[in-house]
């Protein structure tokens, strides 16, 4: 599966992999995919610091990339205080009242929630990128927004290409306007803060839009025969988040989410404003079925939901409640039936890119095509 | 375009063209794909037996079908009339109020709404299958749940093969189990009832759900491209319906609609129950918003609201009153930006097929897979 922007990259596959695990972000890599970490979670620059050591230690001198979260607006001088004053009494007492009819018990004393507001802030985000120039990073990705024009010269002066996701062709647009280097078109069907354009529709609107940039295929791609559709889009490669929830190489530290993934069929998720208050994809559980509900207040607008549900997801997470219990996941869920090695699901995913470009030759030898 | 499928059909292309127009529907057989004449709007058997009369004598012999929707639950002995009782005089005025605050005029004196109930009724079903039997359709094509089993006993009789829409693996499953022949998978991107599962990921899984019956994609599908990426997801061939709407032989007698459809892109579309009551993707107008409100009385389930909104449909359609004009179609909209003959449609779609087989066999080559 190798292509133009592998080969500039100096990968075997052209497939990109995204995650907040720096195990499976290493193993992606060593297995001759582009491993990708998520650097939203790293509130304090001395962890990511650590896990990059980590990181650059185990890829085999193989690329790696680091994912940051990029405000695309700019809030000056806001504190996490300012947001919390924001969120309506209303919504704190749905939130205490939906994990009381659960009984899901309360964190253990000391112990913080996990997510942060300030993870999505753009001063944390530079911190992020201070300490991510330390290392010989290989791409910078970003989500929500194209970075701005400072950090994408930054990157450029040490030759990281930038990527960026987009959900429609005049968000693509406005990335190269931006002087990105890839363009990921990201898909309704993919995990995550996601559009309404599926990938089959959305791929080759963005190759289009953007040529002669090259464009990554997400969301609803988690085998070979989906790779090979993706790059008969036009696509110069693919961008899986979801596959790797179930690799052994994951550190989810739940086995009942890990069952609920191994179990789930793709229709098993929703496009919900439950997470962070912006549509995003994830298990459908009994959570978002609260949030989505008409007789509830309904989701707060970003950054506000995720702010208000962070404690609770928190502890949903941390007693494993099992009805409330979910993650960010892709339609591809439903494929994901059984723990296995990162390089294992590379093997597969080249076997089965390798049988879909012989069916698709089978059938245009018959029609004369090739 | 040929798979063991188009072979076994007899036709050059495995291009299914889905159309409720009969020139459309010849164009296409003529083109070498599969024409497949819609029947829903066939309430009177001599209508449906003029227009069969018309497409025989217009495809030179070459194999078309017949689309026929069977309702899934049998309701007998429910008249019209019986429906009409259960509609909410709320449902009635919002209606009234819509089309009054966009000034739509009524119809001309003596001229009947358009679409009836009784399209969707299972005696007009059989009627139309009465009269499809007299002719040499090549296949039966049926929405909304399998066909009953009589039906299907009655196609494989003539020798005549059965296709059915799914829009999940279990949906197919139950396909396969009523003796169906082929499953057109169709997925979230399409125009049209369809579900929330993106063509990407329910190609496949379809596939394999059924192997070996063969699978038709629909969904998303307006490019040579498209197909390529459809037969790489092992598909047998393809299922097209919105890409006609906008072809010369089309006869929408609307250009206000065309216009419309000429200028919208993929985000342009909306999954609406504000139809037929069961959630159908199509054009996003200020009718479908009207009726998604949360402010507003909301859609009633089918059949009700196919049957209280076809009088104003009927209205906004005669008098092209353009704020609220749609149409059901697929996110594909955003690739029909000029009139074309259906043939030229067929030899870009071959071009743009032979395109991505070189560029997947290019990838494969510098892969060293093939």
């Amino acid at each position: 599966m190798q292509t133009e922007l592998s080969d500039q990259l100096g990968i075997e596959h052209a497939v990109f992999g995204f995650t907040p695990f720096p195990a499976v972000a290493a193993a992606i890599s060593r297995a001759g995919g582009f491993g990708v970490l998520g650097a939203v979670r790293y509130t304090a620059p001395d962890d990511l610091r650590r896990d990059l050591d980590w990181l650059d230690a185990h890829t085999e001198g193989r690329p790696y990339g680091l994912d940051v979260v990029m405000p695309a607006r700019k809030v000056e001088g806001v504190t996490e205080a300012d947001v919390e004053a924001m969120i309506p009494e209303e919504h704190r007492r749905f939130v205490r009242d939906t994990l009381a009819a659960h009984g899901v018990p309360a964190l253990p004393e000391g112990e913080a929630a996990g997510w942060r507001i300030t993870g999505w802030m753009e001063q944390v985000a530079r911190s992020q990128l201070d300490v991510a120039f330390d290392y010989p990073i290989r791409l910078l990705a970003g989500a929500l927004g194209s970075p701005p024009p400072d950090v994408v010269t930054r990157a450029h002066e040490r030759g990281v290409p930038v990527a960026a996701l987009a959900g429609s062709a005049r968000h693509a647009r406005k990335h190269r306007d931006a002087g990105i280097d890839i363009v990921v078109a990201q898909g309704y069907e993919a995990g995550g803060h996601t559009g309404e354009i599926a990938t089959m529709v959305l791929t080759p609107e963005v190759v289009e839009a953007v040529a002669p940039l090259p464009v990554l295929a997400a969301g609803g791609i988690g085998s070979g025969a989906q790779i090979a559709a993706a790059l008969a889009l036009g696509a110069q490669g693919v961008w899986l988040g979801s596959l790797w929830l179930t690799t052994t190489e994951a550190e989810l530290h739940s086995p009942a989410l890990t069952r609920k993934l191994l179990a789930a069929g793709s229709g098993d998720t929703v496009r919900s404003r439950a997470l962070t208050g912006k549509p995003a994809r994830q298990l459908r559980t009994a959570w978002t079925d609260a949030w989505d509900d008409p007789a509830g207040p309904g989701p707060l607008p970003m950054p506000l939901q995720g702010l208000l549900v962070a404690e609770a997801v928190s502890r949903i997470q941390k007693h494993e409640v099992e009805p409330l219990l979910g993650t960010p996941v892709g339609q591809i869920v439903g494929r994901m039936t059984e723990e296995r090695r990162v390089q294992d699901v590379l093997d597969d995913l080249t076997r089965g890119f390798e049988r879909a470009v012989d069916r698709i030759n089978r059938i245009a030898r018959r029609s004369g095509t090739s």
